[in-house]
């Protein structure tokens, strides 16, 4: 039988267990370094097979992001934390506080002409001015996940015009979507979206949520947490 | 700070390598109890965490299946095993061998009358008769990941009649298919179907698999392997 090429952690037999720890701190340490978050324990796969779309929240004492609200819009609250770190990569657990992981993935819903129209006005996060952000972890209800890929799209666009919506506030707030639904873990959202913007767009980013709540899709969300932040400059 | 409440995993905040470490021990012989597969190495993620829709395909020499052809049909090979055993949850590694891991999910493509239609005709894997299996590990390129959805589902079944193609088989052939494109790790695959069937339908199903490699869909699979399996009774 030939070698396990599919996996490309180094085999140890003999030794699974201690070349199973050894590899794990060796990650501990590399992602130590990359984000300085005390206490965070990651997964036993090597970086190199991480899925690269794949993101981390981490909600604790420390991060680039301060949090200055969190509000439970709908279900069950999330812990409050002082704040955000964003890492790439999968973080398994903090010691306090929490972490959400959401991977970034090709669009379900845009037509091609609306996925033109947003690659021509959106932007990419991390602007200079853009020190406002926010993240919105939602879960979705099993009616939601039940209907058919049209019937869902015609909720999301043609009734509730949720990129209708989003494209009247780009390219003033920029926006990253994470897909939770699918992960290797049961994570507690279905979709994690970051955005940013400058502190004067924040009144057009309350109004871009406001029109997205009073929608026919937004009945399908039975979680959602509104957490606002602002950068650290360090 | 309110404690991890979206972590289950309990904490050691002083030794959390030790917790880790014997985290996993315990996973893997919760998982090695279940599976009897010597040499699998678990992530450390508690059971009670794991997504319950996630299946791990071990190829190695021990398994429920016995592999009676293993052929690349595009692409990179996979190497060559014995056996085949199809696990709940996530199996990290294995010693020797491959580890391909998929999760089901919501439908992407059909609409509701091919739904109501899948419905009413297909059947769950592991009917005593269905002794003859299959597993179809396919990649489809970034041309097809760039396209919208509607351009998909145009391909997939205006032209390509996927889902009409697949119904003329049902009930004789069982079918599960598993995504594999947003896991926690980066997979060789996008997608894992596995079939089974008796082995009076296996011209059937072979018939079925020549009519889907000839459509437009296959254009983008740009890597493929044809596995066919036979259920060793213990």
């Amino acid at each position: 039988m030939a070698p396990a090429s599919e996996n490309p952690e180094p085999g140890a037999p003999d030794h699974p267990r201690r070349q199973f720890l050894s590899t794990a701190m060796a990650v501990s340490a590399v992602l130590t370094a990359a984000t300085s978050l005390p206490g965070t324990e990651p997964m036993p796969s090597t970086p190199a097979n991480q899925n690269p779309r794949l993101f981390s929240f981490v909600g604790s004492d420390v991060g680039t992001w301060k949090v200055t609200s969190q509000r439970t819009i709908v279900g069950e609250a999330l812990p409050s934390v002082a704040r955000v770190e964003v890492v790439a990569g999968d973080v398994a657990a903090a010691e306090s506080g929490w972490v959400l992981r959401g991977a970034t993935s090709h669009e379900r819903y845009v037509t091609r002409s609306e996925k033109n129209e947003l690659l021509r006005k959106q932007v990419a996060l991390g602007r200079a001015e853009a020190t406002s952000g926010a993240i919105l972890p939602i879960r979705k209800n099993d009616k939601w996940w039940a209907l058919t890929q049209e019937e869902r799209r015609a909720i999301f666009e043609e009734t509730s015009h949720h990129i209708a919506i989003g494209m009247k506030y780009l390219p003033a707030v920029a926006r990253r979507l994470h897909h939770c639904r699918d992960l290797s873990r049961v994570e507690p959202f279905d979709f994690i979206t970051l955005f940013d913007f400058a502190p004067a767009d924040s009144s057009a980013f309350d109004d871009m949520l406001t029109s997205l709540r009073a929608t026919e899709e937004w009945k399908y969300i039975d979680r959602e947490i509104d957490i606002r932040l602002e950068r650290q400059q360090s």
